[in-house]
């Protein structure tokens, strides 16, 4: 058994080949089992501590359990990330556990390859312009990953309910050779961007619709419960509307209340990754469509991701036989 | 994170601190939330590959999540075990993972524990012949075990399918300063024991309860799905019926087929571990009274067992405020 630290896996999860990789799984199907389990413990403070279980098994390939603890109150506490996890890859010929993986690494690379795949199958070819809403751990990741599909973009604007986060953000990717400025304004960067990413942990909307640019591309990271939401209903009617998967429309306030209220229907959301990566359901249809991912994530995801993590670490290219 | 190899495992979980430890953790209660989630891949040449995983959550105390593989066509395919595993165990205060700890290692400390905890509540104090029936994997920590529990045993005789494997068994206890001998009458050897241990992948009962001792206890590890079975009606009928966990009754063979055919009933199980520690039920009534106890395992279990470990890796004296 291995351990893959941090520092590994962000040298083995290259975003290119992983959005690469990403593009091939789902033109194949997913993991022939995978579920979730999920406690919750209540907290007198607020929020419940969460600890999830995400199993995927695919026969003869991998077993993957991705386990996972959210504790809202670490940063008060203990100063420590609220959300943690590590993969425990099983080769699945053998049973044999082969590697426990850093899980924080490989979820910040997972998210936002799972969106940067989105927006090369639904945004612009010809983006310019990217919006980051929000300047938390995963923004980062995801303007490094959309500028990987889109290295057309000239114009990082980062905004952030904190200022200051948001330049402190512009000064990261500075480090990393990305020029990005923080903007004070949402709704002006809003109605300037081709592309606009959001990874907040909003429950009311703060994204408006009616100021999209034709065109523009709106990916979804946020909302991961029935009580979040980053976009308002005039997001969903003025865009096509994608999701990762399918069961995303299930579980996220992005889509339970607007389902609820008939502001669309699930009939409007025109399809998921899977769809689109076989050719299914189309993507863009003109320069002037607004579309719109909201990414969901799920275990035949973070399966995919450690898979080609692995393949990587043995030097084999990526290859999964996930069909179902 | 930490991986805890089998070396340290061995090290951490000697068998007087872990039974004691074991009798501790029965005498409070289960940790709050434990489960389990198996998934199964049917096999074109028997038995089904399984990944079964146990998880449980004490609050403020520890997550403990056991990964389970049992591919039975791996010893012919691989010369390699049927069952892998490996134990996660997660800092309950923070959520991060403090030690991926090796599982194999864990299972036959626990597993053999477990059933010495059960002879040393209801076996005969001046019990001094043990026959172990089986001589797989777990047959060495259980005879060490159970010698542990009743250090008045002066005599080990082994019996198994395969004679060699007995007799190899025998030899591999003489280099841990253990004498044992191998026996090749299953009948003679049930007929003089005071402590059985009977560890076999037995579908058909080979452990005759017409040929026991008065004071005899039986110890039954092996049947863990309702198909297997180790000992037969007259045991159950004999013997003041014990399990380690109520649970156990509605999973094993050993109480499935029995109860179907009115041989015993439920209320015939007179106790399980919590309710001997606990002082509920009363255990041996008089020196001529035949026990039996079910080891039939379970998630918290594996939890007591994991927590014990971490705290003696930390230098820690043992604890637990599991309740519930």
């Amino acid at each position: 058994m291995e351990m893959i630290d941090a520092n590994r896996v962000h040298e083995l999860l290259d975003f290119k080949g992983l959005i690469e990789a990403l593009e091939t799984a789902h033109q194949g199907g997913m993991p022939k089992q995978s579920d979730r389990l999920i406690y919750q413990e209540p907290n007198p403070q607020g929020q419940p501590d969460i600890f999830i279980m995400l199993p995927a098994w695919q026969p003869q390939e991998g077993i993957l359990a991705k386990l996972v603890t959210s504790f809202p109150n670490n940063k008060a506490r203990h100063n420590l990330p609220t959300v943690n996890s590590v993969y425990v890859f099983i080769n699945a010929d053998t049973g044999v556990t082969e590697a426990v993986i850093d899980g924080e690494a490989v979820i910040f690379r997972k998210t936002s390859s799972d969106s940067a795949l989105g927006s090369k199958l639904l945004s612009r070819p010809d983006a310019e312009t990217m919006l980051m809403i929000g300047a938390g751990g995963l923004a980062p990741y995801l303007v490094q990953a959309h500028l990987t599909a889109r290295p057309g973009i000239k114009n990082v604007m980062i905004w952030n309910r904190t200022g200051a986060n948001a330049a402190a953000l512009a000064d990261k990717l500075a480090g990393l050779g990305i020029t990005a400025r923080a903007v004070e304004d949402l709704d002006v960067a809003v109605s300037q961007a081709d592309i606009i990413s959001s990874a907040t942990m909003a429950q009311t909307p703060q994204l408006k619709g009616k100021l999209l640019k034709p065109g523009a591309h709106v990916d979804l990271v946020g909302s991961f419960t029935p009580e979040m939401r980053e976009a308002d209903d005039d997001v969903l009617t003025r865009a096509s509307v994608f999701v990762d998967h399918r069961q995303t429309t299930t579980r996220s306030g992005e889509f339970l209340g607007p389902f609820e209220r008939g502001v669309i229907t699930p009939d409007d959301v025109r399809g998921d990754l899977f769809e689109l990566c076989q050719g299914k359901v189309e993507g863009r249809r003109s320069a002037e469509e607004i579309t719109m991912m909201k990414n969901g994530g799920g275990s035949h995801i973070d399966y995919y991701v450690a898979k080609y993590l692995m393949d990587r670490h043995h030097g084999r290219p990526f290859a999964t036989s996930c069909s179902s």
